[in-house]
């Protein structure tokens, strides 16, 4: 990832697994700049591995490569996982129920009953939220913009990954189903390797029965090798890089790769096009 | 405050004071349901004193009342105190520079970029934010209304508390000063009574050099006994009672009264008049 | 109706029957200044008559009485009146497809396309369309508001007479027929007279076959006597007061009774009561 | 223009020459269809000639080449045209003041008032707006939506042309200065050649003194060789194309150029590039 701006910003960047996953990396997930700057890491209170560093003037280069151990199979289906009345849920779950910037669900419950109000419980009702939103929505890079919220897809049905994600977690959350957003790798495993360059990937979980699960609005299918980095309550709280000033960036490229046991790396980010993109930036001011 | 449910209800209620003054308490702090009814109380990723339960079908009575140590003096007041730059803050403010519900910083930015740019910086820029929306800003109980966004309140100017304080935390955000909206307790206590019936107070909080501070963009004046409930990133975290499901909230009283050293309770809040009052409470589906 | 301004104010009030009704009118329909003032009429693009004059600084009271002929029949009931293609309708009409301030549609389209799509097409359709919003949307004086758009009142599901109005004509605009916002008086004729003091009230038209008929969502049944002053695109169109500067409208009082074939007035507006009401006032700065 | 529909879909263009500039054509002003389809005629009531007929099912080609006689000056300038107060204006000025779907007055007021309230009147308020909004808002065109509204504008700060008037539009309108959206021709005649394909383009006008001038937020230079299209409340009444049913405009291409007394035709559009361009295509269902 390569940054630019015009005099030293502070910034925090989310480029590390999850807290989630560390039991399973094997070798070390190391975040690296250049020119070499001071980062000072932390957890946030979602569990999200943090940097945060002051970017000097002209241009930074971040990048990251570690190896992770993964299942190898599809993400977990577990039709029978049940819903869990609100009064049973863990505590730590509830705030993935209430509203938050790009998931309104003061504005979509009354929307999500009518829709989804008579599709059985758990793990059924999500499933229908997932093929709603699937069917839906058109997917196109064109149609991102930062300021969408599920709202926004609602009426307007198109979006990239991170809308699909934000419209299906307000409705879960509509429905008393606690959803969250998250962020992570998600190499072409498996299926026909996308056209376009890769990019970080966003899907969200639910809490059923006694744990997350994962599912993705976008692609609505089952996925080998979901490496998740951090999770929040919508992408406010998991911008790839937030800035608190200006800054652009101006290359970025993400690579996954499946490897054996014997395993090449898994992740590789060198070197860097040209270009921009302004996916996964969370810009301040 | 009194609840009416057509049936079985999953609630969460903020009706404890807030873990930061835990130290002050007199009395216990307990909150009684009639009729009894199983609670189970755990602290959010915010540190507030959380109380859940289902609440049965047909009326719930809650109440607190207890008795706090109070400095007796006006809120602090410290026009030195220092904004710090975003990579010297304590990383568990950092939550309070991001967009949420009510506080769209995203849509924000240039306009308090504009409005404030030139206003100093720290406790100045602070209060400079504070007199902009007391003076803009008109207070009306029929302004309010539970979607009603920052961007809502800068483009319509009216609103109750909430609506001020919404305000003024985006404005502060957008300046990278981390700014918490807070619900409390404040009577009026060295103030002329206000003849509208109490109820709980919004008011909001920055961090300057090494701690938060209470600013109130509503009155805009520094008051005496401030007692704080619930802390979060805007009003969907800290509703007095969030319901999972169709309550309605029929009665609700509030006082808090000033005691000398030997001391009756501060508040109390027997009997309940009829009536319905909105303010408090978030309601979902 | 009694106005009240800190200084000269522009104004144009809509306060006569639609050119479409000056064939059935009894009485002069003239209206009436205190103090005298010099008012120009003129008949604007949707045919309405308009009067525009300088409100004077201070207190300004208008009043109109007039009698009318009306078939003293319910509304029109024509389930036959056929839908036509666009490039069938008359070119006039239509400007009532588009979007307009209040009415979306390119926000609705999809919405409007799930729900009624399958609900035939011509009257049954606009009927299904009045039932859904009927049924959906709850009516209360408190929940209106200027800014509310027919987008607003589908997420909210509240709102007075003319949001009830704007939803369904923006669902009628997106099923491609002919849908506008209409005021006029509405006595409660051979109906169960409403304890609320009387408004003026909102329906909406759609045209169907070869003419308008009018429909109203709000109470979703065929009513005698509606008296039509003004049509347009939305409420920002027939406003009943515009004010181009401060003005307050601090009483406001409306009747129309029905008389036999010698007959009292219709209408009358004398005394006005104090107080506040802003229903009918569209204000500009 | 290249349209595509799967079945025949009715459609109304807006490509001639307004009524107000049809006295300087030289050559007929006449739109070809291919295949040869019937199209009516009819001038809607902002005086703009609008064509409407049934596209057939698949690809069907517009285009019209005309030739028009130009002053070949500057835009005029005339800063001592006079604001008229509210109550002398042309009756038919005054639905330029109103709220319309893009140009949401009633949410724009305030702001128009604290960044312009002290700005003279008449002229240069109208400069002022225009520098203001032509120095704060990017262009791009990434940044355009069929959904963007003036509010949108001035939070976001980016747009494309109608953007940038539609915000100038709005905060005039707040003035009480009445403002109307225009598109038609704008060549690139004595300044350097864009290097983007041409487009329709979009300006504004007011009506100062006792005509309507022209302004343009986005280049916000005088310019030659403007020819009026189309004029209304906003962007949604002066569509170049507006589909009742699916269709996807396919191909598109506008050129205007400048001929001497002799002259060669002023525009041509032959042939078609392939590709899609959406700008001026306002689409429904």
């Amino acid at each position: 990832m390569v940054l630019c701006g015009p005099s030293p910003v502070a910034m925090v960047a989310l480029l590390h697994v999850h807290t989630s996953r560390v039991a399973n990396l094997r070798e070390p997930d190391t975040l690296q700049l250049e020119p070499s700057t001071r980062v000072e890491e932390y957890i946030d209170s979602f569990g999200n591995r943090c940097s945060r560093f002051l970017a000097p003037q002209g241009v930074l280069r971040l990048w990251n490569s570690t190896m992770i151990e993964d299942s190898g199979e599809l993400d977990p289906f577990s039709p029978d996982a049940r819903q869990l009345p609100v009064e049973e849920l863990p505590p730590d779950t509830l705030r993935y129920l209430l509203n938050s910037r790009y998931c309104e669900t003061d504005r979509l419950c009354n929307i999500a009953t009518e829709l989804f109000g008579k599709s059985g419980s758990g793990w059924s009702r999500v499933q229908a939220v997932c093929d709603w939103v699937h069917e839906k929505v058109t997917f196109g890079y064109h149609f991102a913009r930062v300021t969408k919220t599920a709202l926004d897809v609602y009426t307007e049905r198109t979006g990239v990954c991170r809308d699909f994600q934000h419209l299906a977690v307000t409705f879960c959350r509509c429905l008393n189903i606690p959803a969250r957003y998250v962020t992570g790798y998600l190499g072409d495993i498996r299926v026909p390797r996308d056209p376009n360059p890769m990019d970080f990937s966003a899907w969200f979980e639910v809490y059923l029965e006694d744990r997350w699960w994962a599912f993705d609005a976008r692609h609505n299918r089952r996925r080998i090798g979901r490496v998740l980095m951090a999770a929040g309550r919508d992408a406010a709280d998991v911008a790839i890089t937030t800035s608190f000033g200006a800054a652009n960036l101006t290359g970025f490229k993400v690579t996954a790769e499946e490897v054996d046991g014997a395993g090449l790396p898994a992740t590789a980010a060198l070197p860097w096009p040209s270009g921009t993109a302004s996916g996964p930036e969370g810009s301040r001011s």
